[in-house]
């Protein structure tokens, strides 16, 4: 289910420039028992990546009101704010108007397993791209992302993992990267490459909140093979402990269980309910 | 006018990959009297760049009998190839049909004085990023070029140039740069960022068999400024020469009317009349 300017809708004009050029953002985020996770910190994001692109973010109460059109309970809800429609060019008029997209669409259920003893994780050919103008921003240029995806058919094999031009972790196709090491919790920077997550930045709040010691830092594929835990992190599956990189193997390690409880608590903290008045719930 | 598939059409269903990912490439031809300028280079890249995404490429007929639907005689060619629709993900299932997109648009009409004198450039902020699996390749995703042509708003600024990471110079935000100095023709190495383009091609190409001396190399920003003679390219402007770049001016330089000359004749020679039958016209 689709709402195009909050009017049910399947297809976009071709001159629609997400078509053309990828031109505009996107958020993923997960709905449960019709109440969206960590919306503020999502359109918070939507809002910095809106404005990274120099594209107008549409107004909080108009994406909840297209969400209320569309009543989800357990759903993965998706968000595309373009940049409008030109005929032809790169150059875009400053008054184009913004098509807004929400989408609605079955929530995938991961294996227990997957949270308990971890997910099998490779590297990836593909490269992340070097761009810091567009580094951190959730946004439709994702060919990379596509191409390393398609490196792989082996359905035992979960995530890949992307480096950039220096050898350095950024993230994974479809997920960030957490990694426990030496006490300490941290994750790659995205100050050039790669998509700073909502997950990424809950599970470290989460983790700070408990006491937990936390940093942004660089990190390379034999640093991070030494690593005492790696997980992996997005909007949709939460957190994934890694039971495998390449052939370094990681046994279900006791932070797993804490910092699962943490995050569980800040889920419950920072959820919103779609149907219910804002000031009942925001608070 | 556009054609989805065959069928005139001016929308795509908004689980198309190139509306979420940007997952296509495209091309854009200039039509002269019903005859397409190097139709053939243009067919072989897009080949060559459905192949470096891994979507099957249309069959060259069934382009040519969509523009044939569409009459062209001086007019902007455009193709679009999607890798087709998903619901959602990244992942693409081998078995994806392929959305093809052609269209037909009024060809832009450049001073005279734009071919004898040249055009003002400037320096783009944006940087091109480092993307090897992508370099070369005329893909969709692009907002880097949305953002470098955001840079400026002077009409009197024609292009601007991008800078890779290493300071070295890639292309211009719609066109190639092609750079004469020590008798030698030259263009930026694209191995790491950037389109190549197939004006780019046909000019080297043309020069060559002119006797010219050409090479690919590395260019940086305070040498390019040296040049004797700096020309855009791209495939609706053909060849334009740069009358200043930054504060750095160029006076007409006697191998413009050289290289223009030769490159008309590779017009001439490698047209392609829509309408005629191919074997008539392809020799």
């Amino acid at each position: 289910m689709r709402l195009l300017n909050g009017q049910p809708q399947d297809v976009i004009s071709m001159a629609d420039r997400a078509f053309q050029f990828g031109d505009g953002v996107f958020r993923t985020m997960r709905c449960i028992g019709g109440s969206i996770e960590f919306w503020a910190r999502h359109y918070a994001r939507l809002q910095q990546d809106c404005a990274a692109l120099g594209i107008m973010c549409p107004a909080e109460d108009l994406l909840l009101e297209d969400f209320r059109k569309l009543t989800p309970i357990d759903a993965v809800l998706k968000i595309i704010i373009t940049r409008g429609e030109t005929s032809r060019g790169y150059g875009s008029p400053p008054a184009l108007v913004v098509n807004r997209i929400v989408q609605v669409a079955a929530l995938p259920v991961y294996p227990d397993d997957f949270y308990q003893q971890g997910v099998k994780v490779r590297v990836c050919t593909t490269r992340a791209s070097w761009q810091p103008a567009l580094a951190g921003v959730k946004h439709l240029n994702r060919i990379e992302n596509v191409l390393a995806r398609r490196e792989w058919s082996d359905p035992d094999i979960f995530e890949g993992l992307m480096l950039d031009r220096d050898d350095q972790i950024v993230e994974g196709v479809m997920s960030n990267v957490l990694v426990l090491s030496d006490s300490i919790l941290s994750t790659p920077k995205l100050d050039q490459s790669g998509v700073n997550g909502v997950m990424r930045e809950a599970v470290f709040d989460a983790a700070m909140q408990h006491g937990w010691t936390v940093e942004k830092r660089v990190w390379k594929l034999d640093e991070i093979k030494k690593a005492e835990a790696i997980w992996l992190t997005n909007s949709v599956m939460g957190l994934l402990p890694v039971s495998s990189l390449c052939e370094q193997h990681f046994a279900p390690h006791p932070a797993q269980v804490l910092l699962s409880a943490a995050l569980k608590q800040l889920r419950q903290k920072e959820k919103f309910a779609i149907v219910n008045e804002p000031d009942m719930t925001k608070g």
